[in-house]
């Protein structure tokens, strides 16, 4: 099982190196082509059927889902952020696989069909909104809106998928409909496993409800060397003061923000920009907490581009999958994901997170020591064959 | 000559339009193609002979230089930054033309060539190098780094101009050596003539030195989502802190300073940067305070990418053109100019600005009176007139 594990993740080291650091798989692409057809080779080498549903996602199946049943499905997604992390993502995918290998090992026979699921455009990098494929999946992403989304180089979803030679995406209520439970397997984006509890794995108890803002900071575009300071309307000096604002604001409320995306128009060294747009991701434990924060700056006029309410996860499946890993700690996360996307759906879901001593994710520094990532697939194993038995 | 002044204008005022408002007139793309089309056109329609420079300049010549002696050129530039005016360079190509009109009209016979030049990609709106064609033509800009240059696609200049079926630049002496006279006329970019002077047009004393510095704030890059604030080395902070003490130190030493530019890495709205650049602008009339508020800011350790030290402008024939015109009004400037570059190449070099009651430069919101304009070629024709007696 150790070396199942150690295979597959030498198998997708070098696939979609970022040249700045860290991997870059951008959903759609030839990267995200070679990943998917890693999937499924990895499906047909332990004589899994796959199927992709019709928003995308990849699914393999150890049984006959519409014969035996609803399924037990883990898995997570392949796709990274820009200068991403080997392990958001991948350690979900791989760890599923090197599980059914355990299990097999073990000679389980499962009692019901156990489904593996490569999500696509988890991390939205690409096209701006996270958990597309689940989205799409359970219908909370409109077909529409999502074929308009456009990346950075102006290519729509419904080019990309074009060139790709892939259909056009739907909702997939037959797809969604074979899924019983649903267990993710996550590197923690954080580190109370590692700090304070003490332990490689942890079950998840809720996702806090996050949202996004779009501020638009107008000026007036001149000259940068021949306009007098006090004449100016320079939208850099509101940026300057919404960042530093909305930092104060969030510790003061105990919540996070984040200003991580700016555009500048026209973005010339000698030019006063005539706007600066700027995001503000907020998140915390408290709803009302990060309403204060967004009443707090309201000078700027933040307008909402989303926002999701708290996910608690099953609260009864997070107990009992705590209790047969051996008290596993419990913990909340910021970070949104698809077992999130399908709690809301309805499935009753949980997650469990492997300990990262850096508590850095989205970024090369992003780390779990192999000796968690191998103790989280026996945990997933176990929670498997507990599931199935 | 006003009804040419007129017809000129109306001609460029479609060409090169930025859908976001202005123009967006980038040198070696087909809208400069076309710009350069019309001069070439406009320098056929009058009979004067049109050459280009191997630097890309392009010259119109009323006279024989190489058999009549050194000309009295003047002329200035056709692109544009992005969402740029209408007057910050045009106008000095079209006056140009109209006053060889005027002299014509007058019967004025010239004593010497009269050269009418519109330099290549004086804003370096694409390449990032201001008054690269004048910096090429007069050697100060080598051809091999200009040539390694690129824009925001990627596209060096080299394959620009090989787009553009043109030939590789160099130095060109030659060309130079024609120049015995250059007179520059420009919008002003300012409102000292509209504020205090209350004349129509004035003469430049001299170019504030200016530089131009990079910054690179470092951070780690991590998950909006999930890091503490306390956890975080968020560079954004860092960019804030330099906007704001950029701005003030600039006003407590008189001089101006800009953060115009900035690119985040990776600009994901849930991702802490794990790098922000940003570039300072500061320029003043005396360099020691522009000194000083580097020094101020040593603490983002910016690094300097070019430095322009002060453009005195031949005085005394800016005296002798203020003189000429009624006592014109004698102004410095903080826009680099392609003046700058023939003046500090050894050439005798004036610059007439032209009141922008606006102040505004480089926006759509440049401008300047029609009637302003008409004064503006009378009185480069007068210039002309009184340098080729």
């Amino acid at each position: 099982m150790t070396a199942s594990f150690d295979a597959m993740w030498a198998d997708l080291e070098p696939v979609g190196r970022d040249p700045r650091g860290g991997y870059r798989r951008f959903a759609w692409t030839d990267v995200d082509a070679e990943l998917r057809e890693w999937f499924a080779a990895e499906a047909a080498r332990r004589g899994l059927g796959v199927a992709v549903d019709r928003a995308g996602n990849q699914w393999a199946w150890w049984g006959e889902p519409s014969a035996g049943g609803k399924g037990v499905v883990t898995g997570s997604h392949l796709d990274s952020v820009p200068g991403g992390g080997a392990f958001d993502g991948p350690l979900g995918v791989v760890s599923a696989f090197a599980a059914v290998d355990m299990l097999r090992d073990r000679g389980h026979a499962p009692s019901r069909p156990i489904g593996i699921v490569n999500f696509g455009d988890e991390e939205g990098a690409r096209f701006g909104v996270a958990c597309a494929g689940s989205r799409l999946l359970t219908g909370v992403l409109p077909v529409e809106r999502a074929l308009a989304l456009t990346d950075a180089d102006g290519v729509s979803l419904a080019q990309a998928l074009g060139r790709q030679g892939r259909p056009e995406p739907a909702a997939d209520p037959e797809a969604l409909g074979r899924v019983g439970v649903f267990v993710e397997l996550h590197v923690e984006q954080g580190r109370a496993l590692a700090d304070a509890a003490g332990a490689p794995v942890g079950v998840a108890t809720e996702i806090w409800p996050h949202g996004r803002w779009r501020v638009t900071l107008a000026g007036e575009a001149n000259h940068a060397g021949t306009t007098p300071l006090a004449d100016r309307r320079d939208p850099m000096l509101d940026l300057a003061a919404l960042v530093t604002d909305a930092r104060t604001t969030a510790e003061r409320h105990g919540v996070l923000a984040t200003v991580g995306k700016v555009e500048v128009d026209p973005n010339g060294v000698n030019a006063i920009p005539s706007q600066v747009r700027a995001w503000l991701d907020c998140r915390g434990a408290d709803p009302d907490a990060v309403a204060a924060v967004l009443a707090d700056l309201g000078r700027f006029a933040p307008q909402q581009e989303s926002w999701t309410p708290a996910t608690v996860f099953d609260p009864a499946l997070a107990a009992r999958l705590s209790r047969l890993l051996g008290d596993a700690p419990l913990l909340p996360t910021g970070a949104g994901h698809d077992a999130g996307i399908l709690s809301a759906a309805g499935i009753p879901t949980a997650m469990l997170f492997v300990r990262n001593p850096t508590g850095v994710s989205h970024s090369p520094a992003e780390f779990a020591e192999r000796a968690d990532c191998h103790a989280g697939v026996v945990a997933l194993a176990d929670v498997l064959a507990e599931l199935t038995r």
